[in-house]
């Protein structure tokens, strides 16, 4: 692993997304998203997707100059038209607005259809957070897990974010809806171990903790078996009926030709009703309740969610980023 | 297994109500919602849990006169105390509130402090879909499952509810944090039977389907291991912070103790957007995409969440509500 400073990849970046298009400011903040990722420890949706997400501009299912445009409006809550942007300029966009939403009535929803890949939903809490409010966010995804009861891929993992704001660094969960993603039943099986808990069903439909056999199967585990089924079915919902937009089963199979994402996004101005130093002990006292409660494993502790991202952060910045070598002479001749 | 008309059982609970001190309104109300919950077939949120309803209005947790009272509003937002009400009538005040906020601003959220156990969480998720909006809502609980990585129970198991309006049947999700409730795990420990899958730690540490050793060593699982443990830390510190309530960790480990609950309530006005028509279209391929996709048991169908409500509900009005016959004599003693 090489490290590379967080102003050379983030400059790199940008000037890649410059010859494919992008306009000054839309490179910057698209680059800066990738960087940010990979400098909080999230490696797998940082750098490592900027092929993926440079695949899909060569394909034609990320339009790298298309912006959202309003749909319609009422009071707190907007539909917008994702042009089939960026996914992670629309995502921001959103958030933003469902900020400055907040700000006028407490609240903001912001719906968003024809999107595409956020990369990190993570990233769009941090950024509620980081404006003092608490974010929600989901999207919708391909069919990648079947439902509870069924053989196919029907659902999508659907990945949910809630973040509440905490001066000492906010509590962030990102989290999809299967028990493993691919990526990782993929790093378990090339490295011959099995998985820590059940991660899906074997070709004769036992459950199973060999990744190989779930990825031979296609029969990825929602979390909580029948439980996370139903909240991917209610996510798809949302998101795809506010927006108006696509719902997972219209959705490829092919994550090159996954475009044309549905997604929500909530901003809660929570202080703008007073008592924000008492939400702040809140915050503190629930994540002391965790710490002192007795772990499992000795000289180890209950974490809560987001706890490592702030030290990660720290680390990333002071050694500068870890990048694979052969992904970033990859990402050089872009 | 006796079968009493649901007129009867809701004037007996009425009846029994007024006795303890409710107004005529309320005590309508509050039966109503009990008798509801039998009729439509969660059978643990009904009739059987009004004898300890009862308890906790005789152990002066729930004071079955006071009312929720507004404690800070902005916009689209308000902070309620529940001022130790009954859990039912504050959680249906609640949603109502988020309703009308929702007709004048397009979403409506509102938080409330120091209320009591909401019975069945799915009533106000049906509660907004039937006034056709998307209706969101949580409560933390007492501590009763282990943290991801921890031995004692510090963490709630949290009931989410997420519901959208359709025609032929509203998409209702309820689910708890935990894989598994207490009532379950005894159920099963009773019958002697083992669990479908694994729901919680043996007293060796070791993940285990046998329900009573779980219920000896108290170590509950939560739904995806550390995604539901995370999930029930964010729910838990979103409801205390916007209500400035009490968090889980300091309320009592018995439940006729659990009192002074924060929760939260958001309803989604999304056809002010226009596009209504389309939004229930949408619902309604979502729920077909389930429905075409094979199943893994044959004759056998993948449900979408609440599925089963309507069919339920027809059944228990024209056959009269199931009810034990123990149970009911206990009731008519109060």
């Amino acid at each position: 692993m090489q490290r590379i400073p967080f102003s050379e990849v983030q400059s790199t970046l940008a000037a890649i997304l410059l010859r494919y298009g992008f306009t000054m400011d839309r490179a910057q903040r698209c680059a800066t998203l990738f960087a940010e990722t990979t400098r909080d420890g999230v490696y797998s949706h940082g750098l490592q997707r900027f092929p993926r997400f440079i695949a899909t501009i060569r394909n034609g299912n990320v339009r790298v100059d298309a912006e959202p445009s309003l749909a319609a409006r009422f009071g707190a809550i907007e539909r917008w038209q994702g042009n089939r942007g960026p996914g992670n300029l629309n995502a921001w966009f959103c958030m933003d607005r469902a900020i400055h939403l907040a700000h006028q009535h407490g609240i903001g929803f912001v719906t968003i259809a024809d999107t595409n890949h956020w990369m990190r939903g993570g990233t769009y809490g941090w950024q509620a957070a980081d404006a003092g409010m608490i974010g929600i966010c989901w999207t919708n995804t391909l069919p990648n897990m079947p439902a509870w009861g069924g053989v196919l891929p029907c659902i999508g993992n659907n990945p949910l974010v809630l973040a509440v704001p905490r001066t000492a660094g906010h509590i962030v969960l990102d989290m999809a809806m299967s028990q493993f993603s691919f990526g990782a039943l993929e790093s378990y099986s090339r490295r011959g171990e099995s998985l820590p808990v059940d991660g899906g069903f074997n070709a004769a439909g036992e459950l199973t903790r060999d990744p190989a056999s779930i990825l031979a199967s296609n029969r990825a585990l929602p979390i909580g078996y029948w439980k996370g089924s139903g909240l991917s079915t209610l996510l798809n919902a949302v998101a795809a009926m506010t927006s108006l937009g696509i719902a997972t089963h219209q959705l490829s199979f092919d994550p090159l030709q996954e475009a044309g994402l549905s997604q929500v996004f909530f901003a809660i101005h929570f202080a703008a009703l007073g008592g924000a130093a008492q939400a702040e002990q809140i915050a503190e006292e629930i994540v002391h309740s965790l710490h002192r409660s007795p772990a499992a494993e000795p000289d180890s502790a209950i974490r809560y969610p987001g706890e490592k991202t702030l030290r990660t952060r720290a680390e990333n910045i002071r050694l500068s980023l870890p990048v694979d070598p052969a992904l970033w002479q990859q990402i050089l001749s872009f």
